[in-house]
């Protein structure tokens, strides 16, 4: 299934201009960093002038949380939104492993360095501040979608009682980062088939069906 | 078991001095990021003069490269020499399971911003070179060591003949990333935990034991 990001019709000119600065934002900060995005390289890069940019954001940090809600509604739009309408939780987690490992890729056109939520977290893990801040909100945000998904897919019969939803949140999380780096960083072929095998285990663990031996 | 690193007492002062400075550009780049380290600001941080610094680094390219290896040696006596030198391969994974999720704090004083290996692999994955070239080398011989461990435990009969090695690598390195980001960006008490939990199940797996319930 591909999703293609559109603009709300009814927006303003001011807004379709601002959302074009925050796509090239994006893009930018996927590749090189959020903490190394700058108002005049970005200006340069979306072809205005620095002063028109500055109209928009007031400052490098409202910049950065702004690209942060921009990327953040993408992932909604590709992943959660979508999969709140899947009644069966089973079929929402099928959904899930399907669509997230590249759910960056689900726009038009793809985000150039793939997902900006990992790496920025990590270059500001040791910068409190209203990013540091904003970053926590949304991937706290994410975790709850899944430990919410895992609840229900209990309360519906669909994964044994006692499945531990801290527990299954940090497996996936951590699958889902092992996924970039291997794919990304270490360019392995073989990425994504070692996150699809984890993660039906994982889900085959949680319906209390017998541990693959694969 | 704590760890004391401790130079070699046959070096020669330019090699203590240039240790002084690769611990110094390590604790740095822990912080900041390996790509946003300088010979300035090392200079200031170290006590040195700019041209002191040149006389020891050609390049900051060259720097990088050697606070990796620094780094690298580091890890390899924490963990890898410590491991090798127990028979059993189950007792060598817990001898993992122990220390790695914190080899970084087990010299004097702590590495301050923690692993760096996982941030500068972010950082230089679009950016090819020899920083990038160093790194893969690096974790790539981490990824052999753990799978040579898990054959190893095949071939005495540990794991069960079927286990799968590059699934086995593939998610110890996941929850070992899972565990940092848990621990240092999100600041959850129960990291640790997580990470204990999984990897005991994953290490059950591959002894054919039935998978743990909670």
């Amino acid at each position: 299934m591909f999703f293609v990001y559109s603009l709300d019709m009814q927006e303003t000119k001011g807004q379709t201009t601002k959302n074009h600065i925050l796509r090239e934002g994006l893009n930018l900060a996927s590749v090189n960093g959020l903490i190394n995005i700058s108002i005049g390289g970005l200006a340069t890069k979306a072809n205005m002038s620095r002063s028109g940019l500055f109209a928009h954001f007031l400052s490098k940090e409202q910049l950065q949380i702004e690209i942060l809600e921009f990327a953040f509604n993408i992932l909604e739009e590709t992943i959660m939104t979508p999969t709140r309408q899947i009644e069966s939780p089973i079929n929402r987690f099928e959904y899930i492993r399907k669509e997230l490992p590249h759910w960056y890729n689900r726009i038009t056109p793809k985000i150039p360095g793939g997902c900006i939520f990992i790496m920025a977290s990590l270059e500001f893990d040791d910068r409190p501040g209203k990013v540091r801040d904003k970053l926590l909100e949304q991937q706290n945000k994410f975790i709850s979608f899944i430990k919410e998904t895992h609840d229900d897919a209990i309360s519906k019969n669909e994964f044994i009682g006692n499945s531990d939803r801290d527990h299954f949140a940090f497996t996936l999380y951590s699958i889902y980062m092992g996924y970039q780096q291997y794919k990304k960083f270490f360019g392995d072929e073989n990425a994504l088939k070692h996150f699809n095998h984890i993660y039906t285990q994982l889900i085959g663990h949680c319906q209390g069906k017998e541990i693959l031996k694969d």
